[in-house]
């Protein structure tokens, strides 16, 4: 434990650092409703600057947004068998409409306000949703439709963790239509490169985007898409899904149309979603023992200014600081104005830096009276790189190249962190020993021989799973077939396992 | 009923009316949720749109934003006596956390999986968020607190309207922590001006700001500052409120703090909210019989270019028409980039304007082959100016001017019909014949003694209430004494009444 900052080092518990992290950095706490999150207005203002870039990106391939109801009748879930089956035994159930007095002073449910239908608050929108489009739908030429939702949804968590996975959260649930097989498939490929952009380029995460197998895909899809990161305990984080739900849900809602040929087909369809998962999984990629290492482009703080000196030279400092700030505001980069803070709270400069590392604002500018007699300025990174002293003249090309250099150093240390730990793995010995024990193991790739039975096998003696076959081959040599590493039977290619969160 | 159209003209029928501008229009549609819509993709832009700009006027005073939890425990709701008498009646309640399966092919709640205490799908969050803010506030170094969320809420309606009053609803909910009495009435107070900049200046609405009567403010609430719009059938509409909430829920849930003298006191409060009924608002203002009638800052498409012409010109068309929306996109207007739409559609140009007069586009350029040849477009506005012939090279600049025009326009319109059904009477026969029948009777400033039951036996007796006593008069004689209308006892100012919505 850091005892200056309050936070549990990643070394002594990884998982009482991310406690600690979370709560020290002022991101989310947990709240009195079961499994619920409280996002905070500093973890909050994260998760606008990731829904306003992802939104952007959306618009420009051509989707628009819409909002559907929060609560599906309990009867909508019954009707397509694989998804009940994982969703039933996770949700929140509305069964009331009215409270009434209990007699006690207190409430209780109106016995008289009995729903006839119960609702389930949504855990993820495809039934409802694909019972709108019943009525949307008719001809070719009211496809493709191309639907996303930013939204609230719940899945009863038994053991919740902040972001990672919570009751409640929030995600995005892209929803779309097709006429064909093959334009839905293109649909969920182009929303997973989409996923995989944003994962590296805005939260500075490498990730492996390929296919589920069938026993870890979504309950209702065809297929599913992943792409898949490497937290610094070495385990898989699932970052985001699309999926390809063939004509399942359109079959189990009756949703057909009639083509340009005049035949009536069932339509073709697919869903995605990213969720405050991601502020889970950037958190656990880049921060570290002084707190939240926040990429730059999502940074809510990205610079800030620690004005220093006695109380008789605050005005000069305090005008100084304002001045610089102004200059910086004024300012874009990576197409937006540079997001400052001129912290001028009465706490001692060494209480705001920490505090500032703890929050993870990417430049921190310290600035007094002997600097401004010089017209310079200490600029401090939070990666620790050396303090520059800089012209102020100069300070906002610095900061651009700063910024620069930084998202692309919190890319490459994790990059270099999931080289470091991904393995070729031929034995089952050594499998075995790649997951012994409580730590994350990192990522390995080996032979599976493609069935369901022995990827079960596998997760039960090792707690490892197939989190993807990668579509991009991390090595050429792993689509090379050879054999099982748990039967000796023939395999296609390497997949590639971890233990997840 | 314009047959054309598919819209019951307002002097037919205003409800049926409302209700076929929604449908037809695009924005919204009933759900298979008792009481709850889909917002569809035209009419989520519109509220994309409202959301930003409130979001920046929130942000430039100092607000943040968070997210609470969408449950809360019904304990909390029974802390506050006045806020549960007025919830209690209309609320979803969670009771059970998993589905199981029925013994007939179905799924039930599972009796084994009953919540210890039911859970309230919030109504509206002050429950939740003071008994969170009990943990943040201790010293007066902690506030204020301005903190607000974008969130849905869910309050059991039994006769649903679509926008104006639905069971889940989408809006953005203020609460904010403060030291004194004082500060928390001059933040109501803001807040109240920004809520009637944004109906003016957005929504082009013209609206009375007042307070609240005691028989009409939050349930919890000192007092309640409102904003109230006039419709065209002349019935008040609630667009916003801004309440001050006094110590009522930090004593409910004990929130003190010490002060900068060293005493504990209970913290003051506010909660603030305006939510999708603005939509219903705005198109209850200015919408024809022809559709909708959007103002241009809220208009997802400001301007729409009809191709028109024979198939052999349209490639040359079609480029022209792009090149055109690229010059329009190109160009700022209030603040943002032009919205424009090239309709490629394979419908006829009649059809089109049509949709577009329904959908409401602001602008309509029409563009053909002979156009082309003379450098000139035809240039056609939603609120039905003649339509005028402009050179290609003109466009940009005479679009923003129209655009200018099109919301000082329609903002004058509206103040206009306001004033000319906004009567002073002085009688109780008069009074009554205001509002006598069925109609809507529209703004009548009377005056009132200032008891409840005044306010009741006039609202028995005529279905008006009283919206609001409001802060600037409408008329400087307004603020004379004069005699309550009903009793003839004193009254100190007249006060606004009318039949809501």
């Amino acid at each position: 434990m850091s005892k200056d900052l309050g936070i549990t080092s990643r070394g002594e518990n990884y998982a009482d650092w991310y406690n600690d992290l979370v709560k020290r950095a002022d991101l989310a706490e947990n709240s009195v409703v079961r499994g619920c999150m409280v996002i905070k207005p500093h973890g909050y203002a994260v998760w606008e600057l990731m829904r306003d870039a992802l939104d952007g990106m959306f618009k420009a391939t051509g989707h628009v947004n819409a909002c559907f109801p929060l609560l599906i009748p309990k009867s909508f879930f019954e009707k397509e068998a694989e998804h009940v089956e994982g969703f039933a035994k996770e949700c929140a159930i509305v069964t009331h409409h009215r409270l009434t007095s209990d007699g006690k002073g207190g409430l209780m449910p109106d016995p008289e306000a009995v729903l006839e239908e119960p609702y389930i608050i949504r855990p993820t929108s495809e039934t409802i949703i694909w019972h709108s489009y019943k009525n949307w739908i008719q001809s070719y030429r009211d496809l493709p439709i191309l639907i996303n939702q930013w939204a609230n949804v719940m899945r009863w968590e038994l053991r919740p963790r902040l972001f990672l996975r919570t009751s409640e959260f929030f995600w995005q649930e892209g929803h779309t239509a097709h006429a064909t097989y093959d334009e839905a498939e293109q649909e969920s490929l182009t929303i997973l490169d989409i996923y995989r952009r944003f994962a590296e380029e805005w939260m500075c995460v490498p990730v492996v985007a390929g296919l589920k197998s069938d026993g870890e895909k979504f309950a209702g899809a065809d297929h599913t898409y992943t792409i898949e990161a490497l937290t610094q305990d070495l385990r898989a984080i699932q970052a985001g899904t699309s999926h390809h739900l063939g004509q399942n849900f359109a079959k189990a809602f009756d949703v057909t149309f009639q083509s340009a040929e005049g035949k009536e087909e069932h339509v073709w369809a697919t869903s995605w979603g990213v969720s405050t998962r991601l502020i889970g999984t950037m958190l656990m990629a880049h921060s570290d023992d002084r707190g939240f290492v926040c990429p730059p482009r999502l940074a809510p703080v990205q610079v800030v200014i620690v004005p220093i000196g006695r109380a008789d030279d605050r005005d000069k400092v305090y005008a100084a600081a304002d001045s610089l700030a102004g200059s910086l505001q004024a300012t874009t980069w990576s197409g937006a104005p540079v997001r400052v803070k001129v912290d001028k709270s009465d706490k001692s400069p060494g209480f705001k830096f920490n505090e500032w590392e703890l929050k993870g604002a990417c430049v921190r500018i310290e600035l007094g009276p002997r600097d401004l007699e010089s017209g310079t300025c200490v600029l401090a990174t939070r990666l620790g790189a050396e303090k520059q002293t800089v012209a102020l003249g100069e300070v906002v090309s610095v900061v651009s190249a700063v910024l620069d250099d930084f998202g692309k150093q919190l890319f490459a240390q994790a990059l270099e962190l999931r080289s470091a730990n991904t393995r070729r793995v031929d034995t089952w010995e050594d499998f075995k020993a790649a997951f012994a024990g409580e730590g994350g193991g990192g990522f390995v790739m080996a032979h599976w021989d493609g069935t369901g039975e022995t990827e079960e096998r596998i997760s039960a003696e090792t707690k490892a799973t197939i989190r993807c076959i990668p579509s991009v081959p991390l090595d050429p040599g792993d689509e090379k077939p050879g054999k099982c590493v748990l039967t000796g039977q023939p395999s296609e290619r390497r997949v590639l396992f971890a233990k997840a969160y």
